[in-house]
């Protein structure tokens, strides 16, 4: 048996003990995404806390986690929002995020998003080409308004993480080259409306480790200073998010050190940072519940069929992604390898793989862990199955924060042409 | 340059022709799902009428494609349903299937999905387990019902597919191997509820290899005989759906030889064949159309960035899926490789990757093709983006078949809570 608590591998605590938990399934029903909002708020502070006194603004990456509520508790932390759709800056302003913290990135952004987001009047735009660039100044020109603009570099340094959410080579599509973003500054430095204010780089997601993202830094610290020394006025030092989180027995990197690598890359940078994390502030927070229905031998293979699938939880199927999977139930008994796998009729439909349990009886509960971030974000509705509801514990106290969609809700939208 | 039409690669014809296409970009906005119903009635008719006169009811697989309209459209065709959840079912009955073409898979279902199944009075319901038939017997004697059953034979054969549609190796969760098979229909043929009417048989999607599918139903046939002498009076004989279509250049399984396989098989069997084909009637009639937002070189590397994304269809990224792409305008000009990404902060967001594209402007309309199948139906609301619209094109006429999801949509089931 391995050493849980020395290997740092998550297990049910807090607010996420078994019993809260249960309780949840029983009130709300499975399957069910909970998410612990006081851990949500310890690991805002912890970041915030690593960075000491140094001016710096979270802008927390909503892609992971959008739930209104979420977004909401973060909000009274004072964090910021980064934001990568208008639908995404929306929800930011619903939910109580000014105007001035919130940030847009993404290589796609539409037109009528940036006018929106030029007349909210949000912090900066990230910019992520030339033709991005221009763009933007043409809608300024039209609205006669200035765009604060923030330009994504491309380090074309290697985060060492999974090849689908690593971002920060140059054979990827983000952001611009150190070379291009040079002459880029310089024209938006000259336009009459663009306001060039924050520089920024992202190399990728769940990262454990800290060298790719110092060398980063470095990069884009020694190209700010260039840029400063142009009289380029840059107040921003965008360092992305990122930060990987333990799901299994990874290395997480530690806040402090990483502060402390960024802080060391900035010395002589009179710069405000932001940081745009999502998986380090939600990741762990967040518990995937889901009823056994039944077990099933093939042959020599044991399964678990639970009423949790790959439309509610992608992340295993997609990504290869490993989540701890624990019974709420005593599990001293007798354990064996089993497949945790949905009703979806797909080979790829699984929560996960080869996994120590118990023997388990219809009806047990089964506690997905660190699904937090991009669970319930990235869920559809495959196989005509509604989403999951939603449901929050905060000092030990459950309350939903989504609705568990309905049948009706499904067809709402494709009833009325039959 | 490849010849297209030796190769038998999709391209755009029939409805599904530039102008039609680029009208309904123009009046429903994209990204925009269009399926051309002609070619979905034509696959159907041709399947039909390759079992020849033979005794045969096709059961569309409603998770390929579960759009009340498309559905509707296979009724009026005399289709039946293959149904994997009771919202499958649902919509079926809604979109005017009678219960009696209705089937129900799947490896869990619920208490509640098989209470409102034999409530209903479908068909029957493919049993994938042992637990499975001895729950819908106690919940058909608690009902005082008759429950017709067919089992899911797993003859563990490669079906030679993408690991997670192949379904038919013991070491996959679906169905009971042929012995287990043998002891519960013995078990069913004496209960006092239970109606084994059928047996069934489903080893993959996208299946392009004859001589699985012939190999599997020889030994479903085999078993068939074994029980009929045990006077187990089986009437259905399901071969499940996976008939491959052609993406790229693969060589589809012809009908007309499929159905001769299956017919050969059958040779002295008088049942009625269920097939349940999904991929093979809706794929190759949907289009997915999207707008170039900008190029951009990055470096060596050239990227298309487009308003359709991985939440739209994840294929791409999931199945490493390939996708024929072709830009609604003159295509004679030189073309390079590019990867059509959408706008999502992942590099795992891809439609395709070095496709051979013209130059091309901002607002120029790409037509991703053979995505009807498992496209929509699997599309989800990541990065906050809404879900696209759906449009039916039949004799060249346009019609909406699904509203644009809004924002407001989007938060309706969190707002209250905030
Ligand atoms: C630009 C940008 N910022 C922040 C994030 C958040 O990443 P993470 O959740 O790993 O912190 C992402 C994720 O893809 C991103 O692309
Ligand atoms: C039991 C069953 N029947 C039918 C289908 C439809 O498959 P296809 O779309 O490949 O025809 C599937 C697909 O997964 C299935 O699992």
């Amino acid at each position: 048996m391995k050493d849980t608590k020395a290997l740092n591998i998550p297990t049910l605590s807090g607010n996420l003990c078994n019993q809260n938990l249960l309780q949840a399934a029983q009130q709300f029903q499975t399957p069910l995404f909970v998410y612990d909002f006081n851990q949500i708020a310890q690991k805002y502070e912890q970041l915030k806390l690593a960075f000491g006194g140094r001016k710096m603004l979270i802008c927390y990456a909503l892609k992971a986690n959008s739930n209104l509520s979420v977004i909401k508790k973060l909000a009274t932390l004072e964090s910021g929002a980064d934001c990568v759709s208008l639908g995404e800056i929306k929800r930011s302003i619903i939910a109580g995020i000014p105007a001035y913290k919130i940030i847009y990135s993404g290589v796609g952004k539409q037109d009528y998003e940036i006018q929106e987001a030029l007349k909210i009047g949000i912090l900066f735009i990230n910019i992520e080409s030339k033709e991005e660039l221009l763009r933007i100044e043409k809608i300024a020109k039209t609205m006669n308004i200035n765009a604060r603009i923030s330009i994504r570099v491309n380090p074309d340094i290697n985060a060492q993480t999974h090849p689908y959410i690593s971002t920060g080579l140059k054979e990827n599509k983000f952001g611009v080259s150190i070379e291009e973003a040079k002459s880029l500054y310089l024209y938006a430095h000259n336009s009459k409306v663009l306001e060039p204010i924050g520089i920024h780089f992202h190399i990728g997601s769940q990262l454990t480790k800290l060298t790719p993202i110092e060398e980063s830094a470095q990069k884009i610290a020694s190209l700010a200073h260039s840029l400063l020394a142009l009289k380029i006025n840059l107040k921003f030092f965008d360092i992305g998010g990122g930060i990987g989180i333990t799901y299994n027995d990874e290395t997480a990197i530690n806040p402090y050190d990483y502060a402390q690598a960024i802080l060391e890359t900035l010395r002589g940078l009179d710069m405000t940072i932001i940081c745009e994390p999502g998986r380090f502030i939600v990741g762990n927070s967040g518990v995937f519940l889901t009823k056994v229905l039944l077990e099933k031998e093939n042959q020599d293979k044991r399964f678990i069929i639970v009423d949790g699938a790959m439309n509610d939880l992608i992340r295993p199927s997609l990504y290869n992604a490993y989540h701890q999977i624990i019974p709420l139930k005593d599990t001293k008994a007798h354990q064996s390898l089993a497949d945790v796998v949905g009703p979806i009729c797909e080979s790829g439909d699984y929560l996960g793989k080869n996994i120590a349990l118990p023997k388990l009886e219809r009806g047990d509960i089964l506690a997905i862990l660190s699904v937090g971030a991009y669970g319930f974000s990235m869920s559809s509705n495959y196989n005509t199955r509604t989403k999951c509801a939603e449901v929050a514990i905060e000092d030990g106290k459950l309350r939903l924060i989504r609705k568990r969609e309905s049948f009706e809700d499904l067809i709402a939208l494709e009833k009325d042409y039959l």
